[in-house]
């Protein structure tokens, strides 16, 4: 039997799998200086030891996707090596902080099974978990792929389809305990906007833009031991329908989120992912710009000191974002993102409040 | 009004109004292996903990154009976004050691102004200081930059042009109270060659070069959290006179000095930049090469374990320096640039002289 | 004359000659997440401090082939800077274990001067060793390269060719104190395979294959601060018979190693390299592929806990393995590499047994 791993197939799944993924991770300076460099981040709890004391942190704080890059790359070997396509997340909640020096290891589960109509593939529900080293469970989120199957012949299960919530509610939303917006000194990020100065409806145009070369997404995503084929191997895309290597969507995230420190500069934490969707595929070459609109505005509750922004924030690759009148056209009649739209994310940030 | 933030016009500039920059941030050893894989810097008080400590340091210390660049990088977005051209520096000085784990924060005052003939724009002259979590000044800079107006009608300031050192005086230059270079060992080096050795007009061409892609100079740039559009956004040069994204000039000043090391090893530290000049643009693609010229020799007041080395340094693109003549060259009876010359760096480093 | 470095020549050697290299190196968390991106290793040892200490070791380890090339790459300045090859190494031992924060630096003596028929160049024979802060001797190894005569009439010295061991024995191979196999759990790699499941004469397709970028071979190099000039210099190479940058061929020893982690996942260390030899040259873009072969399994001296495999792992380029014959082929009645291979490497690693 051979020794080596080629992912599992679609037949290969069953609802109430557990999957306990390879290789723990600890997260160090040194990640985190590849992060800067790879994303040009500058959310302050991040950067600077002082300004992460400053609010109630022990030290500097791990990016919120640089740790789910983390985890969520521990889980592509066993999940979506053998993907056609990565469909969705949603309930994506940043539990707990990370510090550098926390080791992470990764757990998922199968929440749902659906072949598709042509029987060649099928969709596959995981809810991964990610636990530090003392045990904790410090994120959680459900995807769903697209997966082949080895023999397009094998039945097909019955099929199991979970609900997920289209958001992740303010009671669910993980606040940290150590966080005290009280003392947030805007000083750090020299925006003077905080959770008070938004408002519903309100669209941000984050002005710069970033080119991302080869060398770029993939040192990230090996970073990331994520290790699908479809990043890595020219030779092997040279004959894909794309013709080339794919950048990792999650790169793309991250990327829209260091951007959006542009008009969003005190969103001093991701406390929740609603949902995402990469609209179009991203290659080496491409610019990316991005465009937010806040959904809604939330108190906590019983924080004074914080609120929270759900978000919706656009990735758009080489288009000036004033250009584009939406995220979405009618084509032949049909409704379809544009096609410089890469990515439609939905998500729920933390930001101090104004004093009493 | 909008919250995102597009820098600064010429107009917007007062003399005396002082600016704090966004982001304090705390350079690690993540900072530090990064820096030598985009340099392959080898001066060995940045390299070993154990040769800094040699020479009286507490452990490995920072490069010193790492901390430069990362304090730079933080004035960018209020200083020089909207820049035509970063015209030069001047008045550079290191004044204390930075070791991983600092914190670096920046702040900027507007030291001169004066509107160019066109009226489309003017000159910016600023002051620069960078300080460390304990409030000491650890960088102080002047640079001036030409900034685009918003409104070429808005009526030109009072001129002002600060009167700026042409070089940093023996009596002005940081020599830190750690170094003891009477313990320092060649060996560290395998370099025979110090303070003594040297002669005022001797030249020294360094050999290797360097070729510098896009991710790397882009790397180095977002790791300084310098967000200048024209480093990272292809999309957007395409359509400016250059075609492709411009390298920060910084980056070139990092390469230049490490490729100093073959020649010049044991110039330990950067005490002062007295000038530097961007003489032409450079890209992707480009090789670097590096070829010194000793200005002066100089002892410093109150010891005798170093002294001090005015150096001017060319960075060249594309050529072997031994097939260029001069820095500059007579087109239409006008002295300019040689068009591979990239970098006209005039600084003072510190050596360790032979013991008595 | 010349303060500037520019290598040894052939007739530079002398038999017995010691050299000491430069800027001794601390490897730090900063290095070991560099080589995680720069090659996505996944092997646990390296990842995860946790990983690390469950088998015995204080923290997490640096990658055997990390420590290697910092090692090596302080020897290029003095002994192959002017290389016109890199021929083969041997009795490559990994004799201790190396930790973050650990200093290395490198020595080497030649053992063998042979000038070739042609009388422009000769091979160079040297041992290298590489120490810690400490003293102990961390790695040693052999290596023979082809280098320039700086003048083709320089009388050739008398011949010496060191006998080298064609394979590191059994008895001779380190095997680190610390590292207690009998606590190791397949849980870290999720491979359920441990020596006892390998057979000599097996044959392991490694799967996934890796693309590099300019970017990526030139920031390993520099973290190496290997400073041979055909890795970095396009203006130079454009000119060379390759006319394009060589990569370093250490660089794929790292990615084939890295690939091997799918068939190979519990090999937590390397004690030995046998030989290894660069058959074909590598270049930006080249996408590569890892065959391995085991060629022996041996029991270690009073150890229950581990075993060894000696490995004969093929590094290919841009071809699927299982399109590979084999290794070699006939072309005019004479038997050479297949031109698509670009490694051969027979290497010794250890591996946890099944408790008893």
């Amino acid at each position: 039997m051979s020794k080596t791993y080629a992912g599992n197939f679609f037949e290969d799944f069953r609802v109430g799998q557990t999957l306990a993924h390879a290789t723990p991770r600890t997260i160090t300076e040194g990640d985190m200086a590849l992060y800067v460099a790879l994303t040009g981040s500058r959310f302050p709890l991040h950067c600077a030891a002082p300004a992460a004391q400053s609010v109630g942190f022990e030290r500097q704080t791990v990016d919120d996707l640089l740790a789910f890059h983390v985890a969520f790359g521990k889980t592509v070997a066993d999940v979506s090596f053998n993907a056609v396509a990565n469909l969705g997340y949603a309930d994506v909640r940043f539990l707990k902080t990370v510090y550098p020096g926390d080791t992470l290891h990764s757990e998922s589960t199968v929440i749902g099974l659906k072949q598709n109509s042509s029987g060649a593939n099928g969709n596959v529900y995981v809810r991964s978990d990610a636990f530090n080293q003392f045990g904790d469970r410090v994120l959680t989120w459900a995807r769903w792929v697209m997966v082949h199957k080895r023999d397009a012949a094998a039945p097909a299960p019955e099929p199991v389809v979970p609900q997920l919530p289209a958001v992740v509610s303010v009671a669910d939303l993980p606040v940290p305990m150590e966080l005290d917006g009280g003392d947030y000194d805007t000083a750090l990020t020299r925006s003077p906007y905080l959770w008070e100065d938004y408002a519903a409806g309100e669209r941000i145009d984050h002005v710069n833009g970033m080119t991302v070369d080869e060398s770029d997404h993939t040192l990230a995503t090996k970073l990331y031991q994520n290790n699908a084929r479809l990043h890595f191997e020219e030779h092997l895309m040279r004959t894909s329908r794309f013709g080339r290597r794919l950048m990792y969507g999650g790169h793309v995230i991250s990327l829209v989120r260091a951007l959006s420190f542009n008009g969003l500069a005190n969103a001093v934490r991701i406390a929740a992912i609603n949902g995402g969707l990469h609209c179009n595929p991203s290659f080496a070459g491409d610019t990316f710009y991005a465009w937010s609109e806040v959904l809604a505005c939330w108190e906590l509750p019983g924080r004074r000191d914080l609120g929270a922004l759900r978000l919706r924030t656009l990735g758009v690759k080489n288009l000036e974002t004033e250009k584009l009148a939406g995220a979405k056209v009618t084509v032949d009649g049909r409704e379809t993102y544009h096609e410089n739209v890469v990515l439609d994310l939905d998500y729920t940030v933390l930001m101090p409040r104004r004093g009493a």
